[in-house]
């Protein structure tokens, strides 16, 4: 698997510069991270342990479903270490012979308690626990698509926007008339065309409930596309990568409706219009963010993020200073402007945006359609 | 609303008794924690304070969503503190009154590196993240059930035991031909009986797929039902409360698969017979483990864990030292026994078990069905 190893080379080298023996990561309840899907194709709870010389260790939960889908030098089932992170570290230093006195990272989202824990326990070593870590390292390669995975988005993109289409038809016509039709009908689309099936709960919220930037619950009987505003939320997981994108139905939109989409398309063409390399993602979400305080709006949330095995990844997009990022080739993101309104419904509308090197390439086809 | 009264005075009391002038309680992407819908009934993204003179102060992610759900003394977004928790908790304080040098209790799950953050920030405090904290405290009294809670998951054990007779039929009749039929069946048949969808993504996994604990992907267009072993788990959620059961479908199983399903039938009957009220929770995975080891297999997985507002709560049901609980009054937990078989597939058997004053009550009927 020739994608795993460049991306291993990459991490490699990392701990190589920061001379760091052995590494770990972790994807467990409560702390997720898909880097290890990323560096094996593992698509389940596992460890990933990494050593300076290049070896790779793997302890799935599920020991069947890593020989069906995994690729490492070495897989051991979690459960033989009682599925306890300390012992497998323990198991990892006797497989790869790490010396006493080596440098051992953990990742950053270690909760305290477990860090002091594990400083206990490993005292022969010294353990890491930092912001530049190998983990968080991975997590800014990952912001940077290598082509499978631009081949692969590229693909989700193409199913996304066929269903797009579909899903406009069948509004109009009145044959999805409920958030569940809607909802639905996505779930079964997308597995008919080859996709793992949603990435995300798809969020279908009729005119009675987009006041909720994430409808709660996520979707209902109720009707959609009524007069008024609905709001349709959903991904497709294609090979583990998933889309994003938000469609808005307007049915008969009153004045206020009517300024509220207005100012969202407004908002979105303002921030394709910023996205190219070398801008600052900060500077698009407040310019954004001004467009909106003109007319006295506020958007509760972020303009966009990253998206590819998580639907959450890096570059963030948004008007913050300590999360600030630079568009840069490779990059796969999303824009969604949205407001929301407690009687008069809300609008999203969302996109994803691949950004290669002569500038930013809409993959997706999200509108506003009006019924 | 009495149910949160009473919930939250609980949480007071420990409080009072630990001296503790603030306590932080987050639920966010990366840390959840449905300890803020058990005590204020939003539903989404928040974080909540509890001052020591008994008032509470909710900052939801969606103001909108609060406003339609939760019960709390103060409702400020999140937002207005650049939801940054450092300057949520300088807010909390300041509404409050907290005097410097007062408790503050953070969450147990802490990153490290964020807990160095507050103590650099709210140095006039003293800043806790304990074992014993609150935020575990709410986790041991959610443990055990209400009698609104109980209610609730015995009106959600009802149409899970509906659907359960109807799946056996629907398959049985052909009706139901693959894991895409099982599993949109759940998602249509849970949300027309006032559901508010399925507690978790279904796991639907056909003879081919049934080897892994987990299916990957959850539900596929593949052959449900057919020769061999069939697995299907899913739960229901009623106003926040999920049930979780696996039903297993056998057709033809050859010898080793009826050696795998008499032996997770033997294990049910044996851990049920088991459960009861002063038992410990780690006797009874041992005891099924000792069943499992004479005839030399494995169980990969925990025996059960209690369900509530999260699929995963208190007690743990597993053959460890450092998690083992005493069975108690209004405990509601499952009892999991499975053999998972790389050639010859795999069986697990869930059902939801109640502990009464008078001893255990079986909610749901989840069985081994021959087709």
């Amino acid at each position: 698997m020739n994608q795993y190893q460049a991306r291993l080379d990459k991490i490699w080298d990392w701990m190589a510069q920061e001379g760091i023996a052995l590494t770990m990561f972790e994807d467990t309840e409560g702390r997720r991270d898909q880097t290890i899907r990323w560096l094996t194709g593992h698509p389940g709870d596992a460890l990933l342990l990494l050593s300076i010389d290049r070896k790779t260790l793997l302890m799935p939960w599920d020991i069947n479903l890593a020989k069906a889908y995994a690729t490492a030098d070495m897989i051991i089932p979690y459960g033989d270490f009682d599925r306890l992170p300390i012992r497998a570290i323990y198991g990892a230093v006797e497989k790869f012979k790490i010396p006493a006195g080596s440098k051992i990272e953990i990742p950053p989202v270690t909760p305290y308690l477990v860090f002091l824990n594990y400083v206990g326990e490993l005292s022969d070593f010294d353990i890491l626990c930092r912001e530049q870590s190998v983990v968080s390292k991975a997590l800014e390669f990952r912001a940077i698509k290598d082509s499978d995975e631009i081949k692969i988005l590229k693909k989700a993109a193409g199913i996304t926007n066929a269903l797009i289409d579909l899903l406009e038809k069948k509004v109009c016509s009145g044959k999805i008339k409920t958030e569940m039709d809607a909802a639905l009908f996505i779930e079964i689309e997308a597995r008919k065309r080859g996709c793992e099936g949603t990435g995300f709960e798809t969020l279908a919220a009729g005119p009675e409930r987009s006041f909720g930037i994430h409808a709660f619950p996520s979707w209902t009987s109720a009707a959609f596309g009524g007069q008024g505003l609905s709001i349709l939320d959903f991904g497709l997981r294609l090979g583990g990568y998933t889309t994003d994108v938000t469609l808005c139905f307007a049915r008969e939109p009153d004045a206020s409706q009517e300024k509220i989409i207005s100012l969202v398309e407004k908002a979105a063409k303002l921030a394709f219009s910023m996205s190219n390399n070398g801008t600052s993602t900060r500077g698009i979400a407040a310019a954004v963010d001004e467009l909106f305080a003109r007319s006295r709006k506020r958007m509760p949330h972020a303009l966009g993020h990253g998206i590819g095995l998580e639907e959450h990844e890096y570059p963030s997009i948004r008007n913050r200073a300590d999360n600030e990022w630079v568009l840069s080739p490779g990059m796969v993101f999303t824009l969604e402007p949205g407001l929301y309104d407690p009687v008069h419904g809300g609008c999203r509308l969302e996109n994803d945006i691949l950004m290669t090197e002569t500038g930013p390439e809409i993959l997706t086809e999200a509108r506003i359609i009006r019924l």
